[in-house]
């Protein structure tokens, strides 16, 4: 049965989720925060800026009220970066359907808090009756969905009723939900690939090969794993499509916008100027200073973290700090491995 | 201090294996069995072959006879093709030194037998007294190695002082070698990879996107964990440097022969007018016969090795296996993985 759904945020993944519900035959508002945006494409039915050539399905209309947007809607699915994620849940929050699903589609740590996407989101709705968030989280470059080009994710939630509602929503042939109970595990995995993502677009911007970025990636799954099991994640979560299969994605596509910061700062540029021309949030960087911070508390080793975290803020060079991460890996790598599943 | 070391087999992972060791001032005698080839390659000091446009460093001496190469070395390192391995050590036998080193730089399965590398070499030298095998494998394209690129790779045997003499041998500022205990795992990752990286071929050929790649290298991961834990591999071997690493490296490589292979099955070939292009040995083939056979004897469920063994060798049409797979996917993601490690 078709169903009022509101998506919060107009950029390329939004829409593509917009454009996935709309083919399962839901009407769906997708709200922008620029009305220039909402403007032009109730007209055009595309998304010049995030998904340029694409036509969107019937069956989506684009608000700039956020208000309006969400009224007695059977679901709200947030998809507006992780440092709008606060404003936007209090700005929305007196308006949210009781009985709407909730779900979130953004990855990000927030620095200082620490605080996961749901999290954050459960803190704005304090006080407000509400169900439980769902995270929705995979290997998913926003252009393939839109192509309708064969996708996998991953829904968790505390409530897995909740996520099992988000799977009925998206699923169809082309885009397929598998439900996972390790709702930390999911938004670790998701979010902290980002930095792992900078690392890669580092090594290859230093004119390194695919042997090293592929001992980086499997190192920072390691350390990522490390950090997420210490605070309460599966660490099987890692290695399934929320870990490893989102990383992969991110760390071996030229689109992905964190592995391309990275690749300049490999470069040569200072993250000024690489942010400069990116001219779009780069979510990784944000993460980068949280979760080096987090491990720390936490009292985690995350060497890969730790350096990137020095190049980006403390101005380390980044050929120095790749050579010492080759360089200073332990002599025997199950030792390390193990730690992962012994700090269950 | 400067070593005899015979490396047996000359393509261009076995010449960059050479190089390697000859940069840390050893004598290598490289073995061909191809007499134009030696003849070629003392002379010239390039394997234009296989590493075309890359000069040897001095110290590599290449050898007809494998009598003559391996005579009082201290390590023999076999890097033949895995359908090569019991004819070659079989020669070998009554001419290998009983202290000399033994490794294996080999990916492949045998079909009939299921037998690892590791295990053909220790039935051939039978009755023969020597060391225990060491295996070495991880994330390396043999061009960026021959190009002094950072490499990392894991080393392994039942005997860890033997896999410490490879470390040894071999470590150098680029050349990064990790000792691991599990053997079965590190030889499963390594040789099962290459089903997954025909798969990803496949759906690349298919014009599939990263989307639909990565989670095929996801649950291709997850089905070999499941497989080589039933078979006494540690599950966190997968998610090393000789699993995951490996892995990755294989499946988004163009360079990958098996990614070739796959691509070509993808794009309609049948496998003979893909073998015939290829013109050399494409492992993955052989192994996914191995697999298939091994996973249905062990009662484990391989979905993904049973599929491309059915397009391989069953006449079963790409395009109908791939999504199959992507549609077949369990409903609860955990359970599945869960059941990795509930192998243990």
């Amino acid at each position: 049965m078709p169903k009022q759904i509101a998506v919060l945020g107009a950029g390329s993944w939004g829409t593509a989720l917009a454009m996935v519900l709309a083919d399962n035959g839901h009407n769906v508002r997708l709200w922008s925060h620029n009305s220039n945006q909402v403007a032009s494409m109730n007209v055009s039915h595309q998304n010049e800026k995030y998904l340029p050539g694409i036509v969107l399905p019937g069956g989506i209309t684009v608000y700039e009220s956020m208000e309006d947007a969400v009224r007695d809607t059977a679901a709200v699915i947030f998809v507006v970066p992780a440092k709008a994620i606060r404003e936007v849940t209090a700005k929305l929050a007196a308006h949210l359907p009781a009985d709407a699903v909730i779900a979130h589609a953004t990855k990000g740590i927030e620095p200082k808090t620490s605080k996961r996407v749901s999290e954050m989101i459960e803190e704005e709705l304090q006080g407000v009756d509400h169900r439980p968030v769902v995270v929705l989280s995979g290997p998913s470059h926003a252009e393939e969905v839109a192509k309708r080009q064969p996708t996998t994710l991953s829904a968790s939630s505390v409530d897995m009723e909740e996520a099992q509602k988000i799977q009925e929503l998206f699923m169809n042939e082309n885009f397929r939900v598998y439900t996972i109970t390790d709702m930390v595990g999911v938004e670790f995995g998701g979010s902290l690939k980002n930095i792992i993502a900078l690392g890669a677009g580092i090594s290859d911007g230093l004119g390194y090969g695919d042997n090293a970025k592929a001992a980086l990636i499997t190192r920072g799954l390691a350390e990522i794993a490390r950090l997420g099991t210490k605070l309460g994640a599966n660490p099987l979560t890692f290695i399934g499509l929320s870990g490893m299969g989102d990383l992969i994605v991110t760390c071996t596509s030229v689109h992905s916008r964190n592995w391309r910061t990275g690749n300049m700062l490999g470069k040569g540029m200072t993250l000024e100027e690489a942010l400069d021309q990116m001219g779009m949030a780069v979510e990784g960087v944000r993460t980068t200073e949280a979760v080096a911070e987090l491990a720390q508390q936490a009292g985690v080793d995350m060497p890969i973290t730790q350096g990137i975290n020095q190049v980006l803020f403390h101005g380390a060079k980044a050929k120095d700090i790749v050579d010492q991460l080759m360089t200073r890996l332990p002599k025997h790598e199950m030792n390390d491995l193990q730690d992962v599943l012994n700090t269950r």
